[in-house]
Protein backbone atom coordinates (compact mmCIF):
# COMPACT_ATOMS: atom_id res chain seq x y z
CA UNK A 1 0.00 0.00 0.00
CA UNK A 2 2.36 3.03 -1.13
CA UNK A 3 -0.61 5.05 -1.67
CA UNK A 4 -3.80 4.92 1.21
CA UNK A 5 -6.86 5.48 -1.12
CA UNK A 6 -9.68 7.61 0.29
CA UNK A 7 -13.31 7.20 -0.80
CA UNK A 8 -15.93 10.46 -0.30
CA UNK A 9 -17.22 8.70 2.18
CA UNK A 10 -13.91 8.32 4.63
CA UNK A 11 -14.82 12.70 4.84
CA UNK A 12 -16.81 14.26 7.67
CA UNK A 13 -18.33 17.27 7.78
CA UNK A 14 -14.59 19.36 8.45
CA UNK A 15 -13.30 17.64 5.31
CA UNK A 16 -11.16 15.62 7.72
CA UNK A 17 -10.82 11.41 6.16
CA UNK A 18 -11.53 9.29 9.47
CA UNK A 19 -10.36 5.37 8.73
CA UNK A 20 -12.52 2.97 10.38
CA UNK A 21 -11.85 -0.47 8.37
CA UNK A 22 -9.49 -2.89 9.49
CA UNK A 23 -7.63 -3.15 6.30
CA UNK A 24 -6.37 0.15 6.17
CA UNK A 25 -6.00 0.89 9.90
CA UNK A 26 -3.90 -2.17 10.26
CA UNK A 27 -1.71 -1.15 7.70
CA UNK A 28 -1.30 2.29 8.63
CA UNK A 29 -0.13 0.54 11.98
CA UNK A 30 1.26 -2.30 11.33
CA UNK A 31 3.10 -1.80 8.13
CA UNK A 32 3.76 2.13 8.31
CA UNK A 33 4.48 1.71 12.21
CA UNK A 34 2.59 5.36 11.64
CA UNK A 35 1.80 7.72 14.53
CA UNK A 36 -0.03 10.67 15.93
CA UNK A 37 1.43 13.07 13.67
CA UNK A 38 3.05 11.55 11.06
CA UNK A 39 2.36 12.06 7.32
CA UNK A 40 1.21 9.38 4.98
CA UNK A 41 0.73 9.61 1.15
CA UNK A 42 -3.22 9.58 0.18
CA UNK A 43 -5.31 9.59 -2.94
CA UNK A 44 -8.89 10.52 -3.28
CA UNK A 45 -10.73 8.19 -5.46
CA UNK A 46 -10.95 9.76 -8.67
CA UNK A 47 -9.19 12.88 -7.74
CA UNK A 48 -5.71 14.52 -6.49
CA UNK A 49 -3.20 12.49 -4.22
CA UNK A 50 -1.43 14.19 -2.06
CA UNK A 51 -0.92 13.97 1.83
CA UNK A 52 -2.31 13.00 5.10
CA UNK A 53 -1.29 13.94 8.65
CA UNK A 54 -2.48 11.60 11.10
CA UNK A 55 -4.33 14.10 13.82
CA UNK A 56 -5.93 11.44 16.03
CA UNK A 57 -5.84 7.90 16.66
CA UNK A 58 -7.06 5.46 18.77
CA UNK A 59 -7.42 1.50 18.61
CA UNK A 60 -10.48 1.75 16.19
CA UNK A 61 -9.82 4.90 13.70
CA UNK A 62 -7.16 6.99 12.63
CA UNK A 63 -8.41 10.95 11.50
CA UNK A 64 -6.66 12.50 8.99
CA UNK A 65 -6.19 16.16 7.97
CA UNK A 66 -5.82 15.60 4.16
CA UNK A 67 -4.10 18.06 1.35
CA UNK A 68 -4.55 16.96 -2.30
CA UNK A 69 -2.30 18.57 -5.07
CA UNK A 70 -0.62 16.62 -6.61
CA UNK A 71 -2.17 15.17 -10.53
CA UNK A 72 -2.13 11.28 -10.84
CA UNK A 73 0.07 9.77 -13.31
CA UNK A 74 -0.86 9.86 -16.70
CA UNK A 75 -2.75 7.06 -17.63
CA UNK A 76 -2.01 3.96 -20.28
CA UNK A 77 -3.21 4.67 -24.11
CA UNK A 78 -3.57 0.99 -24.23
CA UNK A 79 -6.79 -1.11 -24.18
CA UNK A 80 -6.13 -4.33 -23.43
CA UNK A 81 -8.19 -7.36 -24.52
CA UNK A 82 -7.44 -10.32 -22.83
CA UNK A 83 -8.82 -14.12 -22.95
CA UNK A 84 -10.17 -14.69 -19.90
CA UNK A 85 -7.42 -16.40 -17.67
CA UNK A 86 -8.07 -18.65 -15.17
CA UNK A 87 -9.07 -17.16 -11.15
CA UNK A 88 -5.89 -16.79 -9.77
CA UNK A 89 -4.19 -15.71 -12.62
CA UNK A 90 -7.00 -12.92 -13.43
CA UNK A 91 -6.66 -11.98 -9.52
CA UNK A 92 -3.09 -10.80 -10.30
CA UNK A 93 -3.59 -9.39 -13.32
CA UNK A 94 -6.19 -7.38 -12.63
CA UNK A 95 -3.74 -5.95 -9.66
CA UNK A 96 -1.12 -5.76 -12.09
CA UNK A 97 -3.24 -3.41 -14.74
CA UNK A 98 -4.29 -0.99 -12.21
CA UNK A 99 -0.93 -0.87 -10.91
CA UNK A 100 0.46 -0.21 -14.57
CA UNK A 101 -2.05 2.48 -15.44
CA UNK A 102 -4.53 0.35 -18.00
CA UNK A 103 -8.00 2.13 -17.59
CA UNK A 104 -9.54 -0.07 -19.85
CA UNK A 105 -9.37 -4.19 -19.79
CA UNK A 106 -11.85 -6.44 -22.09
CA UNK A 107 -12.08 -10.29 -20.29
CA UNK A 108 -13.04 -11.84 -24.13
CA UNK A 109 -14.39 -15.60 -24.21
CA UNK A 110 -12.63 -17.30 -26.47
CA UNK A 111 -11.86 -21.40 -27.49
CA UNK A 112 -9.10 -22.04 -25.18
CA UNK A 113 -10.92 -20.58 -22.37
CA UNK A 114 -13.01 -22.45 -19.83
CA UNK A 115 -16.57 -22.12 -20.01
CA UNK A 116 -16.17 -22.41 -15.73
CA UNK A 117 -14.30 -19.02 -15.27
CA UNK A 118 -16.82 -17.39 -16.30
CA UNK A 119 -18.76 -18.94 -13.11
CA UNK A 120 -15.67 -17.56 -10.85
CA UNK A 121 -16.14 -15.89 -7.74
CA UNK A 122 -13.04 -14.04 -8.57
CA UNK A 123 -15.38 -12.11 -11.59
CA UNK A 124 -17.78 -10.35 -9.02
CA UNK A 125 -17.80 -6.86 -9.10
CA UNK A 126 -17.13 -6.51 -5.35
CA UNK A 127 -13.74 -8.77 -6.34
CA UNK A 128 -12.91 -7.44 -9.11
CA UNK A 129 -13.00 -4.31 -7.31
CA UNK A 130 -10.56 -5.09 -4.57
CA UNK A 131 -7.98 -6.63 -6.82
CA UNK A 132 -8.31 -3.10 -8.71
CA UNK A 133 -7.72 -1.43 -5.42
CA UNK A 134 -4.80 -3.58 -4.00
CA UNK A 135 -3.34 -2.28 -7.73
CA UNK A 136 -3.92 1.37 -7.63
CA UNK A 137 -2.86 1.46 -4.17
CA UNK A 138 0.58 -0.30 -5.14
CA UNK A 139 1.54 1.60 -8.16
CA UNK A 140 0.01 4.87 -6.37
CA UNK A 141 -3.04 6.18 -8.88
CA UNK A 142 -6.94 7.14 -8.15
CA UNK A 143 -8.50 6.32 -10.84
CA UNK A 144 -10.03 2.65 -10.68
CA UNK A 145 -10.03 0.95 -14.50
CA UNK A 146 -13.33 -0.50 -16.65
CA UNK A 147 -13.61 -3.66 -16.69
CA UNK A 148 -15.88 -4.87 -20.00
CA UNK A 149 -16.49 -9.08 -20.33
CA UNK A 150 -17.36 -9.92 -23.50
CA UNK A 151 -18.62 -14.10 -23.13
CA UNK A 152 -18.96 -14.04 -27.02
CA UNK A 153 -16.36 -14.23 -29.31
CA UNK A 154 -17.80 -13.17 -32.90
CA UNK A 155 -20.28 -10.93 -31.22
CA UNK A 156 -17.35 -9.12 -29.26
CA UNK A 157 -15.77 -9.05 -32.69
CA UNK A 158 -18.35 -8.14 -35.54
CA UNK A 159 -20.66 -5.42 -33.11
CA UNK A 160 -17.79 -3.98 -30.70
CA UNK A 161 -14.88 -4.29 -32.34
CA UNK A 162 -15.44 -1.90 -35.16
CA UNK A 163 -15.94 1.25 -33.11
CA UNK A 164 -13.47 0.67 -30.13
CA UNK A 165 -11.02 0.40 -33.30
CA UNK A 166 -11.40 3.48 -34.66
CA UNK A 167 -8.56 5.62 -33.92
CA UNK A 168 -6.42 2.92 -32.51
CA UNK A 169 -3.87 0.85 -33.94
CA UNK A 170 -4.56 -2.68 -33.03
CA UNK A 171 -1.77 -5.38 -32.25
CA UNK A 172 -2.92 -8.93 -31.98
CA UNK A 173 0.23 -11.15 -29.80
CA UNK A 174 0.69 -13.74 -31.54
CA UNK A 175 3.42 -16.69 -31.57
CA UNK A 176 3.67 -17.76 -35.44
CA UNK A 177 3.88 -14.49 -37.17
CA UNK A 178 7.71 -12.35 -37.90
CA UNK A 179 6.31 -9.08 -37.23
CA UNK A 180 8.54 -7.92 -34.21
CA UNK A 181 5.97 -5.70 -31.37
CA UNK A 182 6.67 -2.38 -32.21
CA UNK A 183 8.64 -0.27 -29.21
CA UNK A 184 6.70 1.94 -27.72
CA UNK A 185 3.46 3.88 -29.04
CA UNK A 186 2.10 6.90 -28.56
CA UNK A 187 -1.35 6.24 -30.19
CA UNK A 188 -4.09 4.54 -28.45
CA UNK A 189 -4.05 1.26 -28.89
CA UNK A 190 -6.18 -2.27 -28.73
CA UNK A 191 -3.59 -4.48 -27.51
CA UNK A 192 -5.50 -8.38 -27.97
CA UNK A 193 -3.54 -11.18 -25.86
CA UNK A 194 -5.06 -14.66 -25.96
CA UNK A 195 -5.89 -17.19 -23.43
CA UNK A 196 -3.78 -20.25 -21.94
CA UNK A 197 -2.64 -21.94 -25.15
CA UNK A 198 -3.35 -18.99 -27.61
CA UNK A 199 -6.30 -17.73 -29.74
CA UNK A 200 -7.30 -20.66 -32.22
CA UNK A 201 -6.72 -20.42 -35.69
CA UNK A 202 -10.49 -19.20 -36.76
CA UNK A 203 -10.48 -16.06 -33.75
CA UNK A 204 -6.71 -14.92 -34.86
CA UNK A 205 -8.70 -14.80 -38.87
CA UNK A 206 -11.53 -12.90 -37.28
CA UNK A 207 -9.27 -10.66 -35.29
CA UNK A 208 -7.18 -9.78 -38.46
CA UNK A 209 -10.36 -9.16 -40.52
CA UNK A 210 -11.06 -6.98 -37.94
CA UNK A 211 -8.07 -4.89 -38.36
CA UNK A 212 -5.56 -6.28 -36.06
CA UNK A 213 -1.81 -6.91 -37.23
CA UNK A 214 -0.49 -9.81 -35.54
CA UNK A 215 3.01 -9.01 -33.99
CA UNK A 216 5.91 -11.40 -32.52
CA UNK A 217 7.76 -11.52 -29.14
CA UNK A 218 9.85 -14.41 -29.77
CA UNK A 219 9.57 -17.62 -29.55
CA UNK A 220 9.55 -17.90 -26.11
CA UNK A 221 6.07 -19.04 -24.03
CA UNK A 222 4.89 -16.48 -21.44
CA UNK A 223 2.26 -16.65 -19.23
CA UNK A 224 -0.69 -13.79 -19.13
CA UNK A 225 0.72 -12.25 -15.39
CA UNK A 226 3.97 -12.18 -17.14
CA UNK A 227 3.13 -11.22 -20.82
CA UNK A 228 0.96 -8.24 -19.67
CA UNK A 229 3.77 -6.22 -18.13
CA UNK A 230 6.15 -7.20 -20.74
CA UNK A 231 3.81 -6.06 -23.04
CA UNK A 232 3.07 -2.25 -21.52
CA UNK A 233 7.05 -1.91 -21.21
CA UNK A 234 7.60 -2.89 -24.80
CA UNK A 235 4.76 -0.48 -25.85
CA UNK A 236 5.35 1.92 -23.03
CA UNK A 237 1.33 3.20 -23.68
CA UNK B 1 5.40 -27.48 -18.90
CA UNK B 2 5.33 -26.11 -22.55
CA UNK B 3 8.48 -28.38 -22.73
CA UNK B 4 9.40 -31.12 -21.28
CA UNK B 5 13.28 -31.00 -20.23
CA UNK B 6 15.34 -33.55 -20.37
CA UNK B 7 18.59 -34.71 -18.27
CA UNK B 8 21.63 -36.29 -19.53
CA UNK B 9 21.10 -39.40 -16.93
CA UNK B 10 17.19 -39.65 -18.53
CA UNK B 11 18.90 -41.22 -21.30
CA UNK B 12 19.27 -45.03 -21.47
CA UNK B 13 22.09 -46.76 -23.40
CA UNK B 14 19.99 -46.99 -26.72
CA UNK B 15 19.64 -43.13 -26.89
CA UNK B 16 15.49 -43.11 -25.69
CA UNK B 17 15.37 -40.88 -22.79
CA UNK B 18 12.94 -43.00 -20.19
CA UNK B 19 11.26 -40.89 -17.36
CA UNK B 20 10.49 -42.22 -13.99
CA UNK B 21 9.93 -39.30 -11.85
CA UNK B 22 6.15 -38.26 -11.09
CA UNK B 23 6.36 -34.80 -11.71
CA UNK B 24 7.06 -35.38 -16.19
CA UNK B 25 5.25 -38.28 -15.69
CA UNK B 26 1.98 -36.93 -14.01
CA UNK B 27 1.84 -33.68 -16.16
CA UNK B 28 2.36 -35.27 -19.42
CA UNK B 29 -0.25 -38.40 -18.48
CA UNK B 30 -3.03 -35.66 -16.29
CA UNK B 31 -2.18 -32.59 -18.37
CA UNK B 32 -1.03 -33.48 -21.76
CA UNK B 33 -3.35 -36.34 -21.46
CA UNK B 34 -0.85 -38.31 -23.79
CA UNK B 35 -0.98 -41.65 -25.28
CA UNK B 36 1.54 -44.65 -26.81
CA UNK B 37 2.71 -42.83 -30.27
CA UNK B 38 2.14 -39.41 -29.13
CA UNK B 39 4.47 -36.56 -29.73
CA UNK B 40 5.66 -34.05 -26.71
CA UNK B 41 7.87 -30.85 -27.19
CA UNK B 42 11.07 -31.90 -25.12
CA UNK B 43 14.51 -30.59 -24.49
CA UNK B 44 18.11 -31.65 -23.66
CA UNK B 45 19.44 -29.59 -20.65
CA UNK B 46 21.99 -26.69 -22.25
CA UNK B 47 21.28 -28.27 -25.49
CA UNK B 48 18.49 -28.24 -28.18
CA UNK B 49 15.33 -29.05 -28.63
CA UNK B 50 12.76 -31.21 -30.51
CA UNK B 51 10.22 -34.32 -29.67
CA UNK B 52 9.89 -37.01 -27.96
CA UNK B 53 7.84 -39.65 -29.15
CA UNK B 54 6.32 -41.97 -26.68
CA UNK B 55 7.33 -45.32 -27.44
CA UNK B 56 6.63 -46.81 -24.48
CA UNK B 57 4.77 -46.16 -21.02
CA UNK B 58 3.11 -47.79 -18.02
CA UNK B 59 2.34 -46.10 -14.92
CA UNK B 60 5.88 -45.90 -13.68
CA UNK B 61 7.85 -44.74 -16.74
CA UNK B 62 7.72 -43.59 -20.14
CA UNK B 63 10.27 -43.94 -22.89
CA UNK B 64 10.31 -41.50 -25.31
CA UNK B 65 12.18 -41.56 -28.73
CA UNK B 66 13.70 -38.08 -28.82
CA UNK B 67 14.85 -36.08 -31.96
CA UNK B 68 16.55 -32.88 -31.28
CA UNK B 69 17.13 -30.74 -34.15
CA UNK B 70 15.57 -27.10 -33.09
CA UNK B 71 17.87 -24.42 -31.58
CA UNK B 72 16.91 -22.30 -28.21
CA UNK B 73 15.77 -19.11 -28.39
CA UNK B 74 18.41 -16.17 -28.32
CA UNK B 75 19.46 -15.28 -25.05
CA UNK B 76 19.03 -12.33 -23.14
CA UNK B 77 21.65 -9.87 -23.48
CA UNK B 78 20.52 -8.50 -19.95
CA UNK B 79 22.65 -9.12 -16.72
CA UNK B 80 19.66 -8.58 -13.96
CA UNK B 81 20.96 -7.12 -10.38
CA UNK B 82 18.32 -7.34 -8.28
CA UNK B 83 17.86 -6.32 -4.77
CA UNK B 84 17.48 -9.69 -3.21
CA UNK B 85 13.28 -9.58 -3.02
CA UNK B 86 11.72 -11.56 -0.39
CA UNK B 87 10.82 -14.98 -0.68
CA UNK B 88 7.76 -15.49 -2.30
CA UNK B 89 8.44 -13.19 -4.58
CA UNK B 90 12.55 -14.75 -5.55
CA UNK B 91 10.51 -17.63 -6.11
CA UNK B 92 8.31 -16.14 -8.41
CA UNK B 93 10.95 -13.93 -9.96
CA UNK B 94 13.25 -16.88 -10.78
CA UNK B 95 11.19 -18.52 -12.61
CA UNK B 96 10.03 -15.37 -14.58
CA UNK B 97 13.52 -14.61 -15.47
CA UNK B 98 14.38 -18.26 -16.45
CA UNK B 99 11.07 -17.76 -18.67
CA UNK B 100 12.05 -14.91 -20.31
CA UNK B 101 15.79 -15.74 -20.90
CA UNK B 102 17.60 -13.92 -19.11
CA UNK B 103 21.04 -16.08 -17.95
CA UNK B 104 22.61 -13.72 -15.45
CA UNK B 105 21.21 -12.80 -12.36
CA UNK B 106 22.77 -11.51 -9.55
CA UNK B 107 21.12 -11.21 -6.14
CA UNK B 108 22.26 -8.25 -4.45
CA UNK B 109 21.97 -7.01 -0.52
CA UNK B 110 21.16 -4.03 0.22
CA UNK B 111 20.36 -1.41 3.08
CA UNK B 112 16.31 -2.74 2.38
CA UNK B 113 16.99 -5.75 2.15
CA UNK B 114 15.75 -7.70 5.39
CA UNK B 115 19.11 -9.81 6.65
CA UNK B 116 16.74 -12.74 7.21
CA UNK B 117 16.06 -12.98 3.28
CA UNK B 118 19.73 -14.13 3.21
CA UNK B 119 18.89 -17.50 5.20
CA UNK B 120 15.42 -18.28 3.21
CA UNK B 121 15.57 -22.22 1.83
CA UNK B 122 14.37 -20.80 -1.14
CA UNK B 123 18.35 -19.63 -1.30
CA UNK B 124 18.98 -23.34 -1.25
CA UNK B 125 20.53 -24.58 -4.86
CA UNK B 126 18.38 -27.41 -5.11
CA UNK B 127 15.13 -25.16 -4.75
CA UNK B 128 16.78 -22.24 -6.99
CA UNK B 129 17.52 -25.12 -9.74
CA UNK B 130 13.55 -25.86 -9.24
CA UNK B 131 12.09 -22.52 -10.16
CA UNK B 132 14.66 -22.15 -12.69
CA UNK B 133 12.95 -25.53 -14.58
CA UNK B 134 9.82 -24.18 -13.93
CA UNK B 135 10.86 -20.83 -15.29
CA UNK B 136 12.53 -23.01 -18.89
CA UNK B 137 10.05 -25.59 -19.02
CA UNK B 138 7.59 -22.45 -19.36
CA UNK B 139 9.02 -20.50 -21.40
CA UNK B 140 10.95 -23.01 -23.86
CA UNK B 141 14.53 -22.81 -23.66
CA UNK B 142 17.14 -25.30 -22.03
CA UNK B 143 19.71 -23.36 -20.43
CA UNK B 144 19.66 -22.84 -17.27
CA UNK B 145 20.75 -18.97 -15.92
CA UNK B 146 23.83 -18.18 -13.76
CA UNK B 147 22.48 -17.32 -10.58
CA UNK B 148 24.98 -15.28 -8.34
CA UNK B 149 24.74 -13.60 -4.86
CA UNK B 150 26.13 -10.71 -3.55
CA UNK B 151 25.59 -10.49 0.22
CA UNK B 152 27.49 -7.15 0.75
CA UNK B 153 27.04 -4.47 -1.21
CA UNK B 154 30.01 -2.23 -1.20
CA UNK B 155 32.32 -5.14 -2.10
CA UNK B 156 30.04 -6.02 -5.22
CA UNK B 157 30.33 -3.01 -6.41
CA UNK B 158 33.85 -2.14 -5.84
CA UNK B 159 35.73 -5.40 -6.24
CA UNK B 160 33.01 -6.78 -8.90
CA UNK B 161 31.29 -4.35 -11.44
CA UNK B 162 34.13 -2.98 -12.85
CA UNK B 163 35.14 -5.81 -14.73
CA UNK B 164 31.23 -6.81 -15.33
CA UNK B 165 30.67 -3.23 -16.41
CA UNK B 166 33.57 -3.87 -19.16
CA UNK B 167 31.45 -3.43 -22.31
CA UNK B 168 28.24 -3.35 -21.09
CA UNK B 169 25.53 -0.51 -20.93
CA UNK B 170 24.73 -0.21 -17.15
CA UNK B 171 20.75 1.17 -16.15
CA UNK B 172 19.36 1.64 -12.93
CA UNK B 173 15.62 2.01 -12.41
CA UNK B 174 15.26 4.44 -10.27
CA UNK B 175 12.08 6.65 -9.60
CA UNK B 176 13.79 9.96 -9.29
CA UNK B 177 15.36 10.74 -12.07
CA UNK B 178 13.85 11.99 -15.20
CA UNK B 179 15.98 10.42 -17.91
CA UNK B 180 13.41 7.64 -19.42
CA UNK B 181 14.41 4.54 -20.03
CA UNK B 182 15.35 3.37 -23.39
CA UNK B 183 13.25 1.68 -25.44
CA UNK B 184 15.11 -1.22 -26.80
CA UNK B 185 18.38 -2.16 -26.74
CA UNK B 186 21.29 -4.37 -28.49
CA UNK B 187 24.21 -4.07 -26.12
CA UNK B 188 24.89 -6.29 -23.20
CA UNK B 189 23.07 -4.65 -20.24
CA UNK B 190 23.19 -4.41 -16.72
CA UNK B 191 20.39 -3.89 -15.14
CA UNK B 192 19.96 -2.65 -11.76
CA UNK B 193 16.79 -3.07 -9.34
CA UNK B 194 16.32 -1.91 -5.96
CA UNK B 195 15.14 -3.89 -3.54
CA UNK B 196 11.44 -3.81 -2.14
CA UNK B 197 11.56 0.41 -0.85
CA UNK B 198 14.33 1.36 -3.11
CA UNK B 199 18.03 1.50 -2.65
CA UNK B 200 19.29 4.16 -0.33
CA UNK B 201 20.88 7.43 -1.67
CA UNK B 202 23.78 6.01 -0.66
CA UNK B 203 23.67 2.93 -2.60
CA UNK B 204 22.75 5.07 -5.44
CA UNK B 205 25.30 7.16 -4.84
CA UNK B 206 27.91 4.08 -5.43
CA UNK B 207 26.07 2.46 -8.46
CA UNK B 208 26.17 6.12 -10.68
CA UNK B 209 29.82 6.39 -9.60
CA UNK B 210 30.27 2.91 -10.43
CA UNK B 211 29.24 4.09 -14.36
CA UNK B 212 25.01 3.43 -13.79
CA UNK B 213 22.95 5.67 -15.38
CA UNK B 214 19.74 6.33 -13.46
CA UNK B 215 16.63 5.96 -15.68
CA UNK B 216 12.97 6.23 -14.61
CA UNK B 217 9.72 3.91 -15.30
CA UNK B 218 7.65 7.26 -14.26
CA UNK B 219 5.75 7.84 -11.12
CA UNK B 220 4.31 4.51 -10.26
CA UNK B 221 5.49 2.35 -7.89
CA UNK B 222 5.81 -1.63 -9.25
CA UNK B 223 6.51 -5.10 -7.67
CA UNK B 224 9.94 -6.92 -8.42
CA UNK B 225 7.30 -9.90 -10.37
CA UNK B 226 5.95 -6.67 -12.22
CA UNK B 227 8.75 -4.82 -12.98
CA UNK B 228 11.59 -6.87 -14.04
CA UNK B 229 9.10 -8.36 -17.01
CA UNK B 230 7.96 -4.90 -17.76
CA UNK B 231 11.98 -3.92 -18.22
CA UNK B 232 12.91 -6.70 -20.19
CA UNK B 233 9.92 -5.91 -22.13
CA UNK B 234 11.21 -2.45 -22.77
CA UNK B 235 14.50 -3.31 -22.89
CA UNK B 236 13.46 -5.85 -25.32
CA UNK B 237 16.99 -7.51 -24.71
Amino acid sequence: MNLILLFADDFDAHGHAILRDSRRLDHICKVHRAKLGDTLRVGLVDGLMGSGEIIAMDGQLITLQVSLTEPVPPPSNIHLILGLPRPPMLKRTLQTIAALGVKQLTLLQSARVEKSYWQSPQLQPQKIHEELLLGLEQGCDTQFPTIHTAKRFRPFVEDQLPELIQDHDALLAHPYVTTPCPTSTNKPTLLAIGPEGGFIDNEIAMLSEAGFTGVTLGRRIMRVETVVPYLLGRLGG
